[in-house]
């Protein structure tokens, strides 16, 4: 029994906000201290590294759950299923439903059952559950599915990446401008089709890197001192990634019985350009190549990084031909690959 | 293959609140209005349907991940493994770690992370996650731990449930006397065994049950509105558990192949000691049988509903003989049940 993806689909909120819409911000160092230097050059830094020219953020009366419904019903519709068919609907995410000018996460009941009372679902024994797994979130609800229909506990699962990072930045944090909000979602169906999930690779270190990226209180020190806010460590974050991220594609792919040339494409965790251009050339490296032109579809500069929803909406604009030179044809064999708090990394090889 | 709980630990909070402390509360309904009747009278019908005396609240310093930490340590233990050889740690919750007079739940890194950090853990293959899934999130989490053994995905998994309720409740609301905190933990080994996880049940009912319980604004109107906490819609909960549970309990055993006189002990989730006599009550007649004396152990008279604490920690003070009249013995055929905030039910059929 294989596991493949039948059906893909996405929400683009709607508000953009641009790299000028920062100028005005107060930005602080961790220490409360005022960040050297005026905000254009510090912006403009920001950009030659992230590549992130602006990003969305969904419209005040949404959560998280709200676009998370958007696209699981693309999703369901690209795929054709009857929804009531589904076994699973998996929501990764890491700060709930949060409201506009709300501090509170709000995760009674899960993500999954407000999307599965949204879909007017009535089977019960469709069993949602909210995986909180860091930016890799999505792809390990996708192995956690792949996973039940391989111990034969489900046919056909749902599972959606959403997140509204806009709800937990600090302003006064130069990493608040990397920050996104979006929704992905796939279908992943037991299938006797040869391809679908090939191999996968998970990963958690923990033992020094746990506190890489975490909750913690603002820059600006005036500001309420339990107020919690998403933290990086950003330099060891870019370092991490550079060291863990191409060994754990390495590793999926060799299990996966493929080689360097067999890939086509690599869907790589969309958190800032310079990065992922770094951990693509180290992958190649390993296996003694340069990435061939095209291999990694981006959308970090016009969308940010939205945490466990840029694997799956990346998926989806390429699928639906929305990415300029980038597309998928049946039989070739892609990666993906994600890292964030945790610190977790993971990685799928997949053959469309 | 099969999976067995190779050792089992829990932690009981250190501060008792009687229902004696309740006595000063100022109750409200929903509406705000005042709680008719003293809160003598009140108390004393809240004691003769829960069954509840007195329930336990950890330390102020103390958060959910801390409490999930010592019942993971007791597990380990008992179970002998080396920690370094897990494959899994699943981390059952619903609020994260809410630190003492704060509103903000924390969980990044999530709360399996910090625990896995705690213990010292430095393979990285052992991957850390954590389940949202109401109060039946550890058993959710040993059906997943149970389809990553099936599927060859792992060979030993840690499955916690922990909550600190504490955090979560609005004292104006009766339902306040409920709520408890605790941690319990399971260790789930690949085995080639008799016995272990013969079956299992797991339904989510969202049609129209899907805010039976949730996150709402205080009975106290003059609170602040944005803040929630931990609500339910008490008479449909009843209802809908009378209903539901017994069902899931009766296929998960018909799919075990076991019969009803088989059956040694049932470890439910200790929600409200009516709720429960109801639910064993049921679930016998729909075998025309009657329930054997001792069938259910109980601890919601000293310890309240802990949420995703209270079957892991049940089961491991029974095996730890610590429960008067209860006793497990090897061959021993159990099932464990739980109901809540999805709303969601779920049920395996255990062989000791």
């Amino acid at each position: 029994m294989n596991s493949k993806i039948t059906g893909t689909g996405s929400y683009i909120p709607n508000v953009i906000t641009r790299n000028a819409d920062f100028h005005q911000h107060k930005f602080l160092n961790l220490d409360g201290s005022v960040f050297p230097g005026d905000n254009e050059t510090t912006i403009k830094k920001f950009k030659a590294i992230t590549g992130i020219e602006e990003r969305r953020y969904i419209d005040k009366e949404l959560t998280t759950s709200d676009i998370a419904v958007i696209a699981a019903i693309k999703a369901i519709e690209s795929s054709g299923i009857d929804p009531e068919t589904l076994d699973s609907i998996i929501v990764a995410h890491n700060y709930g439903d949060v409201k506009n000018n709300s501090n509170q996460s709000d995760t009674v009941p899960s993500l999954a059952t407000r999307v599965k009372a949204r879909l007017r679902i009535k089977n019960p024994q469709c069993v949602g559950y909210d995986v909180l797994f860091g930016c890799p979130g999505w792809i390990q609800g996708m192995i956690q599915a792949h996973a039940f229909i391989k111990s034969g506990m489900a046919k056909k699962c749902l599972v959606i990446g959403a997140e509204a990072l806009s709800r937990v930045v600090d302003k006064h944090d130069r990493d608040s401008m990397i920050f996104s909000d979006g929704a992905g979602a796939a279908i992943l169906e037991a299938t006797e089709e040869e391809g679908g999930i090939l191999s996968f690779n998970s990963a958690t270190f923990s033992y020094q890197e746990s506190e890489y990226i975490y909750f913690g209180k603002s820059n600006h020190t005036v500001a309420p001192e339990e107020i919690r806010y998403i933290k990086m460590q950003g330099r060891k974050v870019y370092e991490f990634a550079l060291v863990n991220v191409p060994k754990a594609m390495k590793t999926c792919l060799e299990a996966s019985g493929k080689d360097i040339s067999d890939l086509k494409k690599v869907f790589i965790h969309q958190a800032n350009e310079k990065m992922d251009d770094a951990i693509i050339k180290r992958f190649y490296k390993l296996h003694n190549e340069t990435p061939p032109e095209n291999v990694m579809p981006m959308t970090v500069h016009e969308l940010g990084n939205s945490s466990v929803a840029t694997v799956p909406t990346l998926l989806d604009l390429v699928l639906n031909g929305k990415i300029k030179n980038q597309e998928l044809k049946k039989g070739d064999v892609i990666l993906f690959a994600s890292v964030g708090a945790g610190m977790n990394v993971n990685a799928i090889t997949y053959q469309v």
